[in-house]
Protein backbone atom coordinates (compact mmCIF):
# COMPACT_ATOMS: atom_id res chain seq x y z
CA UNK A 1 0.00 0.00 0.00
CA UNK A 2 2.64 2.27 0.66
CA UNK A 3 5.24 3.20 -1.99
CA UNK A 4 8.09 0.95 -1.51
CA UNK A 5 10.51 3.39 -0.03
CA UNK A 6 8.55 4.69 2.60
CA UNK A 7 7.56 0.98 3.76
CA UNK A 8 10.84 0.26 3.67
CA UNK A 9 11.75 3.25 6.63
CA UNK A 10 8.41 1.96 8.78
CA UNK A 11 10.27 -1.34 8.63
CA UNK A 12 13.68 0.48 9.61
CA UNK A 13 12.24 2.15 12.11
CA UNK A 14 10.61 -1.05 13.86
CA UNK A 15 13.98 -1.78 14.53
CA UNK A 16 14.50 0.32 17.42
CA UNK A 17 13.04 -0.78 20.68
CA UNK A 18 9.33 0.14 21.46
CA UNK A 19 8.62 1.25 18.25
CA UNK A 20 5.24 -0.60 16.84
CA UNK A 21 3.99 0.03 13.52
CA UNK A 22 1.71 2.87 14.16
CA UNK A 23 5.16 5.05 16.02
CA UNK A 24 6.85 3.94 12.69
CA UNK A 25 4.06 5.07 10.35
CA UNK A 26 4.52 8.23 12.49
CA UNK A 27 8.29 8.68 12.37
CA UNK A 28 8.62 7.65 8.87
CA UNK A 29 5.73 10.35 7.28
CA UNK A 30 7.81 13.02 9.59
CA UNK A 31 11.06 11.90 7.59
CA UNK A 32 9.16 12.73 4.72
CA UNK A 33 8.82 16.51 5.62
CA UNK A 34 12.48 17.03 7.12
CA UNK A 35 14.42 18.68 5.14
CA UNK A 36 17.17 16.81 2.61
CA UNK A 37 19.86 17.67 4.43
CA UNK A 38 18.76 16.42 8.03
CA UNK A 39 17.95 13.04 6.33
CA UNK A 40 21.39 12.74 5.24
CA UNK A 41 22.35 13.57 8.36
CA UNK A 42 20.17 11.15 10.16
CA UNK A 43 21.68 8.30 7.40
CA UNK A 44 25.36 9.27 7.94
CA UNK A 45 25.14 9.22 11.56
CA UNK A 46 23.71 5.23 11.13
CA UNK A 47 26.33 4.62 8.95
CA UNK A 48 29.21 6.66 10.59
CA UNK A 49 28.24 4.55 14.68
CA UNK A 50 28.30 1.61 12.80
CA UNK A 51 31.86 2.25 11.04
CA UNK A 52 33.52 4.02 13.40
CA UNK A 53 32.99 3.16 17.10
CA UNK A 54 34.90 0.02 18.08
CA UNK A 55 35.62 -1.36 21.83
CA UNK A 56 38.54 -0.32 23.45
CA UNK A 57 40.77 -2.93 24.38
CA UNK A 58 41.32 -1.64 27.69
CA UNK A 59 38.00 -1.49 29.55
CA UNK A 60 35.66 -2.08 26.38
CA UNK A 61 34.11 1.55 26.68
CA UNK A 62 32.86 2.29 23.42
CA UNK A 63 35.23 4.97 20.96
CA UNK A 64 36.20 6.15 17.69
CA UNK A 65 39.96 6.58 18.72
CA UNK A 66 42.59 3.96 19.80
CA UNK A 67 41.59 4.07 23.71
CA UNK A 68 38.29 5.18 25.12
CA UNK A 69 38.86 9.02 26.07
CA UNK A 70 38.79 8.10 29.71
CA UNK A 71 41.67 4.89 29.76
CA UNK A 72 43.76 7.96 27.96
CA UNK A 73 43.19 10.69 30.25
CA UNK A 74 45.71 10.43 32.66
CA UNK A 75 44.73 13.01 35.02
CA UNK A 76 42.14 10.81 36.07
CA UNK A 77 42.37 8.98 39.86
CA UNK A 78 44.36 5.71 39.09
CA UNK A 79 43.19 4.31 42.36
CA UNK A 80 39.87 3.13 41.85
CA UNK A 81 38.24 0.50 39.27
CA UNK A 82 34.43 0.56 38.25
CA UNK A 83 33.01 -2.45 36.94
CA UNK A 84 29.80 -2.30 34.79
CA UNK A 85 27.75 -4.57 32.85
CA UNK A 86 27.09 -2.34 30.43
CA UNK A 87 28.73 0.50 28.48
CA UNK A 88 25.69 2.81 29.04
CA UNK A 89 26.17 2.94 32.43
CA UNK A 90 29.95 4.46 32.01
CA UNK A 91 27.87 7.62 30.92
CA UNK A 92 25.42 7.61 33.32
CA UNK A 93 28.03 8.04 35.87
CA UNK A 94 29.66 9.96 34.01
CA UNK A 95 27.12 12.68 33.72
CA UNK A 96 26.59 12.55 37.26
CA UNK A 97 30.37 13.43 37.22
CA UNK A 98 31.71 12.56 41.13
CA UNK A 99 33.31 9.68 40.29
CA UNK A 100 37.05 10.31 38.76
CA UNK A 101 38.62 6.79 38.43
CA UNK A 102 39.08 4.58 35.84
CA UNK A 103 35.80 1.87 34.48
CA UNK A 104 35.99 -1.71 33.05
CA UNK A 105 32.44 -3.22 31.39
CA UNK A 106 32.00 -6.90 31.28
CA UNK A 107 31.10 -9.29 28.46
CA UNK A 108 28.17 -10.06 30.24
CA UNK A 109 27.05 -11.22 33.62
CA UNK A 110 27.34 -14.78 35.10
CA UNK A 111 24.29 -16.72 33.88
CA UNK A 112 24.06 -20.60 34.05
CA UNK A 113 20.57 -21.01 32.83
CA UNK A 114 21.49 -19.48 29.93
CA UNK A 115 24.74 -21.23 29.46
CA UNK A 116 26.83 -18.09 30.30
CA UNK A 117 29.62 -19.67 33.19
CA UNK A 118 32.11 -17.49 34.34
CA UNK A 119 35.13 -17.93 31.84
CA UNK A 120 32.57 -15.56 28.83
CA UNK A 121 32.40 -12.84 30.61
CA UNK A 122 35.46 -11.77 30.29
CA UNK A 123 37.10 -12.34 33.14
CA UNK A 124 40.61 -12.85 32.25
CA UNK A 125 40.86 -9.59 30.76
CA UNK A 126 40.12 -7.81 33.82
CA UNK A 127 42.23 -9.83 35.82
CA UNK A 128 44.90 -8.81 33.62
CA UNK A 129 44.18 -5.21 34.06
CA UNK A 130 43.85 -5.57 37.93
CA UNK A 131 47.11 -7.39 38.19
CA UNK A 132 49.19 -4.99 36.29
CA UNK A 133 47.67 -1.98 38.18
CA UNK A 134 48.18 -0.81 41.40
CA UNK A 135 43.74 -0.07 42.26
CA UNK A 136 43.21 0.39 45.83
CA UNK A 137 39.37 -0.27 45.17
CA UNK A 138 37.29 -2.36 42.53
CA UNK A 139 34.10 -0.90 42.74
CA UNK A 140 31.15 -3.31 41.89
CA UNK A 141 28.67 -1.23 40.31
CA UNK A 142 26.42 -3.87 38.60
CA UNK A 143 22.12 -4.37 39.43
CA UNK A 144 20.83 -6.16 42.33
CA UNK A 145 20.02 -9.15 40.38
CA UNK A 146 20.57 -12.98 40.71
CA UNK A 147 23.10 -12.34 38.09
CA UNK A 148 24.58 -9.69 39.23
CA UNK A 149 24.99 -10.79 42.72
CA UNK A 150 26.65 -14.00 41.54
CA UNK A 151 29.26 -12.01 39.29
CA UNK A 152 29.38 -9.41 41.73
CA UNK A 153 30.47 -12.74 44.32
CA UNK A 154 32.56 -14.79 41.81
CA UNK A 155 34.36 -10.92 41.20
CA UNK A 156 34.86 -10.85 44.79
CA UNK A 157 36.35 -14.36 45.63
CA UNK A 158 38.81 -13.94 42.27
CA UNK A 159 40.06 -10.86 44.05
CA UNK A 160 40.79 -12.44 47.15
CA UNK A 161 44.60 -11.95 48.58
CA UNK A 162 45.48 -9.29 46.18
CA UNK A 163 45.44 -6.45 48.09
CA UNK A 164 42.86 -4.68 46.37
CA UNK A 165 39.74 -3.82 48.40
CA UNK A 166 36.33 -4.94 46.90
CA UNK A 167 33.09 -2.51 47.21
CA UNK A 168 29.42 -3.07 45.87
CA UNK A 169 27.49 -0.03 45.01
CA UNK A 170 24.53 0.27 47.82
CA UNK A 171 21.42 -1.01 47.18
CA UNK A 172 18.40 -0.17 49.00
CA UNK A 173 15.06 2.42 48.89
CA UNK A 174 15.04 4.56 45.69
CA UNK A 175 14.64 8.49 46.84
CA UNK A 176 11.64 9.43 46.87
CA UNK A 177 10.17 5.80 46.90
CA UNK A 178 6.95 4.73 48.37
CA UNK A 179 7.56 1.71 51.28
CA UNK A 180 4.51 -0.02 49.97
CA UNK A 181 5.92 -0.50 45.96
CA UNK A 182 9.32 -1.94 47.79
CA UNK A 183 9.91 -5.86 46.84
CA UNK A 184 10.59 -7.51 50.11
CA UNK A 185 14.34 -8.31 49.03
CA UNK A 186 14.99 -4.64 48.98
CA UNK A 187 13.49 -4.08 52.25
CA UNK A 188 15.39 -6.36 53.85
CA UNK A 189 18.56 -5.51 52.12
CA UNK A 190 17.88 -1.70 53.23
CA UNK A 191 17.20 -2.44 56.72
CA UNK A 192 20.48 -4.94 56.78
CA UNK A 193 22.99 -2.49 55.34
CA UNK A 194 21.43 0.51 57.47
CA UNK A 195 23.80 3.01 58.30
CA UNK A 196 24.16 5.08 61.35
CA UNK A 197 23.08 8.84 61.15
CA UNK B 1 31.23 13.18 26.10
CA UNK B 2 29.80 9.93 23.67
CA UNK B 3 32.12 9.76 20.51
CA UNK B 4 31.03 12.39 17.81
CA UNK B 5 29.45 9.40 15.44
CA UNK B 6 27.08 8.43 18.63
CA UNK B 7 26.32 12.19 19.55
CA UNK B 8 25.32 12.78 16.04
CA UNK B 9 23.05 9.68 15.69
CA UNK B 10 21.34 10.54 19.52
CA UNK B 11 20.49 13.88 17.64
CA UNK B 12 19.28 12.38 14.67
CA UNK B 13 17.20 10.28 16.41
CA UNK B 14 15.98 13.59 18.28
CA UNK B 15 14.55 15.08 14.86
CA UNK B 16 11.80 12.76 15.28
CA UNK B 17 8.38 13.66 16.95
CA UNK B 18 8.19 12.62 20.30
CA UNK B 19 12.04 11.70 21.22
CA UNK B 20 13.81 13.38 23.74
CA UNK B 21 17.54 13.14 24.33
CA UNK B 22 16.89 9.89 26.74
CA UNK B 23 14.59 8.20 24.47
CA UNK B 24 17.25 9.21 21.71
CA UNK B 25 20.00 7.64 23.80
CA UNK B 26 18.56 4.69 23.96
CA UNK B 27 17.58 4.43 19.93
CA UNK B 28 21.27 5.17 19.37
CA UNK B 29 22.95 2.41 21.90
CA UNK B 30 19.81 0.02 20.71
CA UNK B 31 21.72 0.71 16.90
CA UNK B 32 25.00 -0.13 18.24
CA UNK B 33 23.94 -3.49 18.88
CA UNK B 34 22.50 -4.15 15.38
CA UNK B 35 23.86 -6.07 12.46
CA UNK B 36 25.70 -4.03 10.04
CA UNK B 37 23.26 -4.99 7.53
CA UNK B 38 20.16 -3.88 9.43
CA UNK B 39 22.01 -0.47 9.86
CA UNK B 40 22.66 -0.02 6.25
CA UNK B 41 19.31 -0.85 5.14
CA UNK B 42 17.58 1.65 7.68
CA UNK B 43 20.38 4.27 6.30
CA UNK B 44 19.70 3.80 2.64
CA UNK B 45 15.83 3.09 3.61
CA UNK B 46 16.25 7.06 4.57
CA UNK B 47 18.05 8.42 1.63
CA UNK B 48 15.36 6.25 -0.82
CA UNK B 49 12.75 7.91 0.80
CA UNK B 50 13.87 11.95 0.45
CA UNK B 51 15.14 10.32 -3.28
CA UNK B 52 12.17 8.71 -4.61
CA UNK B 53 9.17 9.86 -3.28
CA UNK B 54 7.54 12.35 -4.86
CA UNK B 55 3.96 14.35 -4.93
CA UNK B 56 1.34 12.77 -7.39
CA UNK B 57 0.68 15.45 -9.86
CA UNK B 58 -3.23 14.37 -10.10
CA UNK B 59 -4.09 14.38 -6.35
CA UNK B 60 -0.77 15.29 -4.12
CA UNK B 61 -0.12 11.49 -2.84
CA UNK B 62 3.11 10.15 -2.56
CA UNK B 63 4.25 7.76 -4.89
CA UNK B 64 7.38 6.67 -6.65
CA UNK B 65 5.84 6.68 -10.07
CA UNK B 66 4.69 9.25 -12.53
CA UNK B 67 1.47 8.84 -10.61
CA UNK B 68 0.59 7.54 -7.49
CA UNK B 69 -1.10 3.83 -7.24
CA UNK B 70 -4.76 5.20 -6.81
CA UNK B 71 -4.82 7.70 -9.42
CA UNK B 72 -3.66 4.96 -12.02
CA UNK B 73 -6.05 2.39 -10.69
CA UNK B 74 -8.81 2.67 -13.67
CA UNK B 75 -11.00 0.50 -11.82
CA UNK B 76 -11.93 2.20 -8.78
CA UNK B 77 -15.06 4.15 -8.59
CA UNK B 78 -14.75 7.69 -10.44
CA UNK B 79 -18.07 8.83 -9.15
CA UNK B 80 -16.51 9.75 -6.12
CA UNK B 81 -13.72 12.25 -4.58
CA UNK B 82 -12.52 12.59 -1.14
CA UNK B 83 -10.84 15.66 -0.14
CA UNK B 84 -7.69 15.23 2.49
CA UNK B 85 -5.94 17.43 4.58
CA UNK B 86 -2.93 15.06 5.02
CA UNK B 87 -1.31 11.99 2.44
CA UNK B 88 -1.68 10.02 5.90
CA UNK B 89 -5.50 9.60 6.03
CA UNK B 90 -5.41 8.43 2.58
CA UNK B 91 -3.70 5.40 3.88
CA UNK B 92 -5.99 5.19 6.90
CA UNK B 93 -9.10 4.99 4.75
CA UNK B 94 -7.18 2.44 2.74
CA UNK B 95 -6.65 0.85 5.47
CA UNK B 96 -10.85 0.96 6.55
CA UNK B 97 -10.83 -0.59 2.63
CA UNK B 98 -14.44 0.56 1.97
CA UNK B 99 -14.32 3.52 0.21
CA UNK B 100 -13.31 2.78 -3.66
CA UNK B 101 -13.22 6.36 -5.04
CA UNK B 102 -10.35 8.51 -5.83
CA UNK B 103 -8.69 11.05 -3.10
CA UNK B 104 -7.46 14.83 -3.26
CA UNK B 105 -4.77 15.90 -0.90
CA UNK B 106 -4.96 20.05 -0.19
CA UNK B 107 -1.62 21.29 0.27
CA UNK B 108 -3.37 23.14 3.74
CA UNK B 109 -6.17 24.36 5.30
CA UNK B 110 -7.20 27.54 5.34
CA UNK B 111 -6.04 29.64 8.19
CA UNK B 112 -6.10 33.51 7.84
CA UNK B 113 -4.43 33.75 10.65
CA UNK B 114 -1.51 32.26 10.37
CA UNK B 115 -1.47 33.81 6.78
CA UNK B 116 -2.78 31.27 4.82
CA UNK B 117 -5.67 32.30 2.36
CA UNK B 118 -7.73 30.38 -0.18
CA UNK B 119 -4.92 30.91 -2.70
CA UNK B 120 -2.96 28.98 -0.82
CA UNK B 121 -3.88 25.90 -0.36
CA UNK B 122 -4.14 24.63 -3.67
CA UNK B 123 -7.78 24.49 -4.77
CA UNK B 124 -7.19 25.86 -8.34
CA UNK B 125 -5.63 22.61 -9.08
CA UNK B 126 -8.91 20.76 -7.15
CA UNK B 127 -11.10 22.78 -9.46
CA UNK B 128 -9.59 21.83 -12.04
CA UNK B 129 -9.76 18.00 -11.54
CA UNK B 130 -13.39 18.62 -10.68
CA UNK B 131 -14.42 20.05 -14.24
CA UNK B 132 -11.82 17.34 -16.03
CA UNK B 133 -13.74 14.73 -14.66
CA UNK B 134 -17.04 13.44 -13.88
CA UNK B 135 -17.38 13.06 -10.01
CA UNK B 136 -21.01 12.68 -9.03
CA UNK B 137 -19.80 13.25 -5.39
CA UNK B 138 -17.29 15.33 -3.32
CA UNK B 139 -16.47 13.78 0.21
CA UNK B 140 -14.79 17.00 2.22
CA UNK B 141 -13.19 14.23 4.82
CA UNK B 142 -11.08 17.25 6.90
CA UNK B 143 -11.49 17.28 10.61
CA UNK B 144 -13.49 19.39 12.25
CA UNK B 145 -11.91 22.28 13.77
CA UNK B 146 -12.54 26.27 13.05
CA UNK B 147 -10.05 25.69 9.91
CA UNK B 148 -11.45 22.59 8.37
CA UNK B 149 -14.76 23.87 8.47
CA UNK B 150 -13.69 27.36 6.89
CA UNK B 151 -11.98 25.24 4.10
CA UNK B 152 -15.11 22.54 3.54
CA UNK B 153 -17.80 25.67 3.65
CA UNK B 154 -15.33 27.64 1.11
CA UNK B 155 -15.02 24.51 -0.68
CA UNK B 156 -18.80 24.03 -1.19
CA UNK B 157 -19.15 27.83 -2.44
CA UNK B 158 -16.79 27.04 -4.89
CA UNK B 159 -18.55 23.89 -6.41
CA UNK B 160 -21.79 25.41 -6.08
CA UNK B 161 -23.86 25.07 -9.48
CA UNK B 162 -21.61 22.63 -10.69
CA UNK B 163 -23.89 19.44 -10.39
CA UNK B 164 -21.80 17.49 -7.89
CA UNK B 165 -23.15 16.43 -4.74
CA UNK B 166 -20.55 17.94 -1.46
CA UNK B 167 -20.91 15.65 1.44
CA UNK B 168 -18.65 15.91 5.00
CA UNK B 169 -17.61 12.77 6.90
CA UNK B 170 -19.73 13.10 10.25
CA UNK B 171 -18.80 14.39 13.52
CA UNK B 172 -20.32 13.53 16.44
CA UNK B 173 -19.49 11.02 19.46
CA UNK B 174 -16.54 8.80 18.44
CA UNK B 175 -17.40 5.16 19.54
CA UNK B 176 -16.83 3.90 23.14
CA UNK B 177 -16.37 7.62 24.16
CA UNK B 178 -17.61 8.75 27.46
CA UNK B 179 -20.22 11.76 27.47
CA UNK B 180 -18.51 13.71 30.13
CA UNK B 181 -15.48 13.77 27.88
CA UNK B 182 -17.05 14.94 25.01
CA UNK B 183 -16.56 19.24 24.63
CA UNK B 184 -19.77 20.71 24.03
CA UNK B 185 -19.51 21.61 20.20
CA UNK B 186 -19.15 17.95 19.57
CA UNK B 187 -22.24 17.48 21.54
CA UNK B 188 -24.27 19.86 19.73
CA UNK B 189 -23.31 18.79 16.60
CA UNK B 190 -24.09 15.10 17.15
CA UNK B 191 -27.63 16.24 18.46
CA UNK B 192 -28.33 18.44 15.56
CA UNK B 193 -27.18 16.20 13.18
CA UNK B 194 -29.02 12.84 14.72
CA UNK B 195 -30.16 10.44 12.36
CA UNK B 196 -33.57 8.55 12.34
CA UNK B 197 -33.39 4.76 13.77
Amino acid sequence: MYPNSLRNLIESFKLLPGIGEKSAERMAFYVLGLDSEKVSFFSESLNEVKNKIKKCPICNNITEEEQCSICSDESRNKDYLCILEDVKNIFMFEKIGNYHGYYHVLDSLIDPLEGINPEDIGLEKLLKRIKENSFKEVIIAIKPSIEGETTGLYIKKLLEGMNVKVTRIASGIPIGAEFEYIDSITLERAFNDRKEL
